[in-house]
């Protein structure tokens, strides 16, 4: 099977001018604590300070910004477990158009909240990809609106590697990069726009194991299923879609697994010695280096921290 | 009674190239969120990035560096309720000589771990103004050490007053500084830089109520005892001195004074919207504007947001 359309370098350049107005080019911190017990020297791209405090607003403002006038005018609607979902919300009120967004019952209040403060009209569903993707449907019927994938779509995946420009431009001797996958949009656009710039540069993934399609997937060549993923990392609990897995398996060296107590001991330690709040998510490529399964010691690797948005009453190293 | 000693301009300067290599230029921040709930336009000088975890890295290697060498090998010895302790652990093993600290039975754990972590010798004492002085003088006495003031001490403010000065290169057009108060050596550092840069800037300080020496001394123009402070902020529980007093009378505008619920609303606030780790007194500032008795609305304010160093597990706002 031919692998879908995915963005190219210069494409990923173009979305990072197309959305400078409405997104942060948010910092890279370093931690001489945290590259004392990684082995490493750990360059940070601070995702969690972007506008919805996640990445995803990169995506969703330049896909929001790609549609034609006629179709923009009828609104977007896309489903996520959050982040995607505020994102999408505050790139359709930057241009000024409707947006809905179909979210499982049980996702973090915090989310609900942030997708409803950017105007979105939120339409709840039960907890399953069935349930979801129905929903959406529904919407997309009634009203006309344009669906705007979390990660399966080219525009997205374009915004989303415009944070690796960023990280490669601020600190171009980089020998690697580590982003979580879950859908794989974020991986995908790192991938390509680091291999664009220098093909020396190396670049991984990293997954929680009770979430581990992409991995198993990197090694079979076809998409894996998921049904029931297991993990505190909510916003990895995606399946790869047939185009990114493809720039997966074009781009990336090798995709880590995570155990959940990495996951959080890593989290912890990021509040603890970098003193910036990062979300479950976030902690992945770190817990990989904590962990081992990860080698990149003694290189310079930049990390992306995907998000920083967490429920503060509940702490997942508190019983 | 002629105020003691206070550093210059000048003084500051020389500071801000003697620590260079040992203190992080610690990041300013903005987030819109933030601005929209104050009223303001607010640049975060974040010293919680600062080694140590806090602003008081700055004044310590100042004071540590600026040791005639005979006197510095024989070590150096403070009383600190924790960031100064640590601060100054630091800056002595930065010039490789003994450090002791005297630090209350009761301090933060993670605050002693710090202290241990950098190699000063630490010696326990119980909570209170006397004890903690006789057990200074007992380490200075045995050891020969020189002691290091946490703010009665004119290389530690000049150490201090850096921190504006940063803030003050990136942002020359602030209308405003504001920054906690508890023994006055950040608020007189911060004051001295910022009007001598420029007259026109308004420098605020900001105190918990439960612990306002400073505001009733700033009225009164005497050092006003706080025999028990209360306050959840404990890097302020501090009493002016002579020296901080007259410093805080020459160059200040205001003291304002805050209740501890706005602390604890002001320091979640951070956490949320700006995605960042500070501890309870770096909140004062803010909760300041929040409860309305620092009136910066409409202003370009820089807020120094002294440390962040919090236990994980102890959140002050949870039950």
């Amino acid at each position: 099977m031919k692998t879908p359309d995915l963005p190219d370098l210069a494409a990923i350049r173009a979305a990072g001018e197309r959305i400078a107005r409405y997104v942060h080019a948010t910092p890279v911190l370093t931690s001489h604590s945290l590259d004392e017990i990684m082995g490493a020297v750990l360059f940070l791209k601070c995702e969690n300070f972007q506008k919805v405090g996640a990445f995803k607003a990169r995506g969703a403002c330049n896909a929001v910004l790609c549609l034609p006038e006629e179709e923009a005018r009828r609104g977007v609607v896309t489903h996520s477990s959050g982040n995607h979902g505020a994102a999408l919300a505050y790139a359709a009120s930057c241009r000024g158009i409707p947006s809905h967004v179909v979210m499982p019952d049980n996702a973090p209040k915090i989310k609900i909240a942030n997708v409803e403060g950017f105007g979105a009209k939120v339409h709840f569903c039960a907890p399953n990809v069935a349930a979801r993707e129905k929903t959406c449907a529904g919407v997309e019927h009634a009203t006309g609106a344009t669906l705007v994938h979390p990660y399966d779509n080219v525009a997205v995946i374009a915004g989303q590697g415009t944070a690796a420009l960023e990280l490669l431009a601020a600190h171009p001797d980089l020998d690697a990069i580590v982003a979580p996958v879950g859908g794989g949009g974020l991986l995908s656009g790192t991938a390509i726009a680091a291999h664009g710039v220098s093909a020396r540069i190396r670049v991984y993934g990293a997954e929680p194991a009770g979430a581990d399609d992409a991995s198993r997937g990197f090694r079979s060549g076809h998409v894996e299923p998921m049904p029931n993923p297991q993990t505190i990392a909510d916003g990895l609990r995606s399946t790869l879609s047939e185009r990114t897995l493809g720039a997966l398996r074009e781009h990336v060296t090798a995709i880590a697994t995570v155990s959940e107590a990495a996951i959080v001991a890593a989290m912890r330690l990021v509040w603890e010695r970098a003193k910036i709040v990062i979300e479950p998510s976030s902690a992945v490529p770190l817990a990989a280096m904590l962990e081992g399964t990860l080698d990149v010691r003694r290189k310079r690797v930049g990390v992306i921290l995907t998000g920083g948005n967490v429920d503060l009453d509940r702490l997942p190293w508190q019983a």
